[in-house]
């Protein structure tokens, strides 16, 4: 009988944090692709671009004009898809068909006035720049809303509408879906192990080492055991910490080098502007005990083969259950083989 | 103050079949899209292609010939997700680093030898002979899984790498994440209520009408109140039923004019080649009661505003929770004002 072997054979791993399963089919790479390819991202984008809305100065579609911004800005989406204002919707007569109500705010972050640098070849400096208004903003925000979403979709194939480096932040009435999942797992593992989830996973991944991609003084990044996406990483703080405006200067310090080695990396592994959708998860604003939380980030990048080759989560995966072609141990050491310094800072 | 208007407000609305829940933004529709622009699927495909491997007599990757078919044909996929012999994983050391198996197996369906015939295009007798394959495929499967997936992957967007009209079944030895919610969901409705939850469904969707996109004898397609995607619809059945393989004759030629005019509805909203994931859900063949199921097919296309602008599903998506951009009622309304006569049949 053979004995199972997990880059050939296939199998479901479990995600303790949503409660979800993952069918990895690392043998199915073999396959040839006929499929769509995407164009890939190699170009550079000028400093500045006249026509771009974000660019320092510049015109918005509203007609507002930009500030002469020197590090982050912040406005409100003028395309908002949450309202502050929005009227109490009526009590569901039919427990089949339920409308609550929705209300809260959607913020855009450009990371700095420079058109053509995104995240890995931002200096440090203006990486913690960035990092500080995540904090701020979620700060503010938290005073109202018990959900505060911080996230980055970068590149075409992600939806994002503008080139120019920036992120977004969105607030809500209500904890969504996937905070609420990661919610139930963690409360549930603390109260079974005295310990959060996730520095239980911190201990496990520094001893295993083999999911490991970039390791800093205070942060981890791994290809999670159950890694849906390809490529996908969590950015772990290897210290106690719930939510963003928690870190200290040395910790956000070490967070943008963390943030410049693995951005870096994605970049190196197909020599090009990695797209991905990013984002962190901390303990809701929900008066509820914060302890069983550990702050993370999340990246799911979608590419698979080449800087034009993506997954595709499509029928299978909607319909029955995320699945991946390669183990998240392959991934990591795909990633690990690439240089941690971005591939245009080494030409110059 | 403003009353309530789901046209103009932000709300959630809740998925009663999956738990989860949707934000739904229809004031966003208003902003403009600078984003990615696919390429829009308008044109025609030929016939007959000789470098098609999915084509009838052609030579495949693996280098067999396929029949000279003239209905459907069916193949074991030559790169399969799952293999039926794939070996026990070793029992899990640690509760946070799970692996179970996955067996299974996973076949290609071509629809007709026609490679230029979408669903849509064939005629209502070969459409029968597409929903006799998909029954006869399922019972077959189920001999030896307790779960069957019936799928199709539509236009290069949804990750089809082969434009010869096909669909494929995955089966496995596991019952998946999402049909596993649904069983939850389904069961509990059941014991509160007595009744299948998507027959209350379809009597709620009669009465109300708003919904409704397509209305045969046997068969209702609506855009559920709790659509994520803009155009998704639900096809459900009108009289109790809870797997493929129980339909009847004149069950399924009803289903074939069902499933013509719905996907030609698709294709007539924006004149393209509509593309899409669908995918059939029904009760699991694990030994369970199956009275709670109801059989279902799900179609999640992606397009929002056009043929070439689609819904990205990313960030805040990913991270929090599925998002829309128009109401439920909006997208249905638009797909009831086109012709469920397909256009090209129209010309012709
Ligand atoms: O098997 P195909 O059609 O080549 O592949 C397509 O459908 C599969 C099942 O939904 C997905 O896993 C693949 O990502 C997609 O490209
Ligand atoms: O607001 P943006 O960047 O224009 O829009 C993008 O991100 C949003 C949040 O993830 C998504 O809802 C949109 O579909 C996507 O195109």
């Amino acid at each position: 009988m053979t004995a199972f072997d997990p880059t050939e054979h296939s199998h479901r791993r479990r995600n303790p944090l949503s409660g979800q399963w993952v069918l990895v089919s690392p043998h199915r790479a073999k396959r040839p692709w006929q499929g769509q390819q995407d164009k890939p991202e190699t170009g550079e984008n000028p400093r500045y671009d006249p026509t771009c809305y974000l660019c320092a100065g510049n015109k918005r579609v509203t007609g507002e004009q930009n500030p002469a911004y020197t590090g982050t800005f912040v406005f409100t989406n003028d395309f908002a898809a949450l309202q502050q204002d929005a009227p109490a919707a009526p009590p569901a007569a039919d427990p089949l068909f339920t409308t609550v109500d929705a209300r809260g705010t959607s913020r855009v972050i450009c990371f700095s006035p420079d058109h053509g640098r995104t995240l890995p070849e931002l200096a440090p400096a203006q990486i913690v720049g960035v990092i500080d208004t995540w904090c701020e903003q979620t700060a503010d925000l938290a005073q109202r809303y018990p959900w505060v979403q911080v996230f980055e979709n970068k590149g075409t194939m992600m939806g994002c509408s503008n080139p120019h480096p920036h992120g977004q932040v969105w607030a809500t009435s209500y904890v969504p879906n996937e905070p609420a999942a990661e919610d139930v797992q963690q409360r549930a593992y603390f109260a079974e192990h005295g310990r959060p989830l996730l520095m239980d996973i911190v201990e496990r991944e520094l001893a295993a080492q083999e999911r490991i991609v970039v390791q800093t003084e205070h942060w981890l990044a791994v290809v999670p055991f159950w890694a849906t996406w390809p490529f996908e990483t969590l950015l772990l703080p290897r210290f106690p910490v719930s939510r963003l405006p928690e870190l200290n200067a040395e910790q956000r310090a070490d967070l943008a080098l963390a943030l410049k080695r693995l951005t870096s990396r994605y970049d190196n592994l197909f020599k090009c502007s990695f797209p991905y959708s990013m984002g962190w998860h901390g303990a809701p604003f929900d008066g509820s005990e914060t302890t069983p939380w550990q702050l993370h980030a999340h990246f799911y990048p979608p590419l698979l083969r080449s800087a034009s080759v993506r997954k595709f989560m499509v029928g299978f995966e909607m319909l029955a259950e995320a699945q991946r072609d390669l183990t998240p141990e392959q991934a990591a050491a795909q990633l690990r083989a690439v240089s941690d310094v971005h591939y245009r800072e080494e030409q110059a």
